[in-house]
């Protein structure tokens, strides 16, 4: 049989899926049809809210929920908003940079890559020049806080450029949106991606796009698949407010509590506080033990943290990894390509007596493993 | 705040998303590392146990869940499984089967389409014909369970046909697996989808290929898409267990208690002379109303009936469905290109009671709005 849980999971210091709050994963206690008004409705609400979020609730952005992790709505806005013949520059500083320009090659798009190394940021200067020699370029594609390294790119400056040279802007804000204060139309954003299970803390399941509608309405019959097809998605959600093919009706109703809890913890101001307090309790109390940052300060977001493997054969990261979970808290392993790292994150139902009993945690480990710190 | 639900929702006699038991939506109530070893075991029972679902736990198939909707999963078999240069027959008899050959319309994939009347079956025959016409076809796609009528198609009969040509076979079982005693190996079927919301009675957020081994691990670099990259997919789960993107962990932990009360019921041959029992109650109750089905009995499966309209001006399909939901019942609407017709699914966790007090609300529900029955 079935056993509920009576204690909490242990707490997810992950870049997602994250730790939510038990009343979120009560809101999926239903079966709700999905072509029933009911449900109708709660795709309505959950899309005006996405807009409001963005700042962007004039009629200007349409929001569109797409089934499947965060990646299948990067992909979709690639195989969707680009046309044939199309043309993308990816500015690529870690793993999810990457992730576009594979999904570019798989889906046969041309594109010209810009590398910074990983602990560098994409400059607004680099991005500028390359634009002005090669006109064939129709997007830009950018990711915001490159959970690889826990970096914040200058999104807003690299779009001042992107829209001087009137090229498409593609932001994937999947760590990002929530915990920022984005503003997309501001930001000449034309499209930006993010994902149920980060920031607004709700469950994996889905991902949306936000999309300029004076660009999207004009990509009919552009896309590469026929599940990833945006424009053909917001059609269906509009005409009806219908999904094509079977949403994860429970996802979404895990969704549209989290966004009233966002609400109720006073918007992504009060979030960004409480994940920015987070992120600084966690590094203060690692730094005091010896452990050191993979980023220099400057260019450290809030959201996830890499920190350097201590330099000390006896340090393990499987080891220091199990014993963490079995004292019960789950960190993540890193994923650079130049430096050994592990990661924590900031994010989800997570507060500072979470972090601060990571750290006494971390600390017996330490003194268990007996590994030596700087 | 959150209500949290005391009440059952309205049974959903629809194709799905289905009614869930409690038990199910519970096994929600965790947040569980996506990479922790904890949520590699559930996903390694669950492709395991699917395997043993249809009959080939030998090591010759492989069970690969796939982000998002069931439709997900069958653009991914097509993307991925289909050679450049392939050509697929599909065969057609209502708008799933519809929906494959437009997937490969827009994959760019060349197909070959034998088209039936909705309430017509595909005949081995006429495969046999087409196979023997035109040697560049590599693979016969087919539905199983047509929900469009409900009309359950020769799946093995025509396995025999696609063997004997040595053509690849892909079945889209999306609402019979789990309710038909399938034999994946037995019936020739090289590629099966189905998906975590229907007659496993799990909630919606994943699809399911099962792929014989000694075609799909020639398949490599195939894909048209990286999100729905069927061998890059399987190839992660192998290396460590992992997801190569966000699994929906909440979908995944209903799915394996689903699992659970699967076997508790007794199996798929219980679970079918449930349905089957709900599908001979509620027709023999339909019936004695004056309602008639769209299909000939012969080839109407328990998965789903299609009722036709009655010919009477006071039936207004909308009203009728208004008046049902408001008694507590949601059915569906019909999707037939030549008949009105609406439809009432007999799958989920509905048992007779459920499909008899639905009847009581029709029986009320036609009193009320007046329309004639022959």
């Amino acid at each position: 049989m079935n056993s509920i849980p009576t204690s909490r999971d242990k707490p997810l210091f992950t870049p997602g899926p994250l730790s939510t709050s038990l009343s979120v994963k009560q809101a999926m206690l239903r079966d709700l049809g999905s072509r029933d008004e009911e449900f109708v409705a709660i795709v309505r609400e959950i899309r005006s809210k996405l807009l409001e979020l963005a700042g962007v609730s004039d009629g200007s952005y349409e929001a569109i929920p797409l089934q499947g992790s965060g990646t299948f709505s990067v992909e979709a806005v690639l195989s969707s908003t680009v046309p044939r013949g199309g043309k993308v520059l990816v500015l690529e500083n870690g793993a999810y940079g990457k992730r576009m320009t594979r999904i570019c090659e798989v889906l046969g798009i041309d594109t010209t890559v810009l590398v910074w190394h990983e602990n560098e940021t994409p400059d607004p200067n680099s991005v500028e020049n390359a634009l002005a020699a090669d006109a064939s370029i129709t997007h830009v594609a950018v990711v915001h806080c490159e959970s690889t390294t826990g970096i914040v790119n200058p999104v807003r400056g690299i779009g001042e450029v992107v829209r001087r040279f009137e090229k498409i802007y593609f932001v994937d804000a999947m760590s990002s949106f929530g915990a920022f204060p984005i503003q997309l139309a501001e930001w000449k954003i034309d499209y930006l991606v993010s994902s149920a299970n980060k920031c607004i803390e709700g469950v994996p399941g889905f991902g949306y796009v936000l999309a300029r509608r004076d660009h999207f309405l004009g990509t009919e019959g552009w896309a590469r698949s026929l599940s990833m097809d945006l424009y053909d998605q917001w059609k269906a959600l509009e005409n009806g407010g219908r999904f094509r093919f079977t949403p994860p009706t429970h996802a979404m109703l895990a969704f549209r509590q989290a966004l009233h809890e966002l609400e109720e913890e006073g918007g992504v101001s009060a979030r960004m506080k409480r994940y920015r307090n987070n992120h600084r309790v966690l590094v203060e109390g690692m730094r005091e033990m010896g452990f050191r940052e993979y980023l220099p300060k400057e260019l450290q977001g809030w959201i996830i943290t890499a920190f350097l493997h201590p330099d000390d054969p006896k340090f393990d990261f499987k080891v220091f990894y199990d014993k963490l979970s079995e004292r019960g808290f789950l960190i993540y392993q890193g994923k650079l390509t130049d430096a050994e790292c592990f990661r924590i994150g900031s994010i989800g139902r997570i507060f500072e007596s979470d972090v601060r009993a990571l750290l006494a945690a971390i600390k017996d480990t330490v003194a268990e493993m007996g590994f030596k710190l700087p």
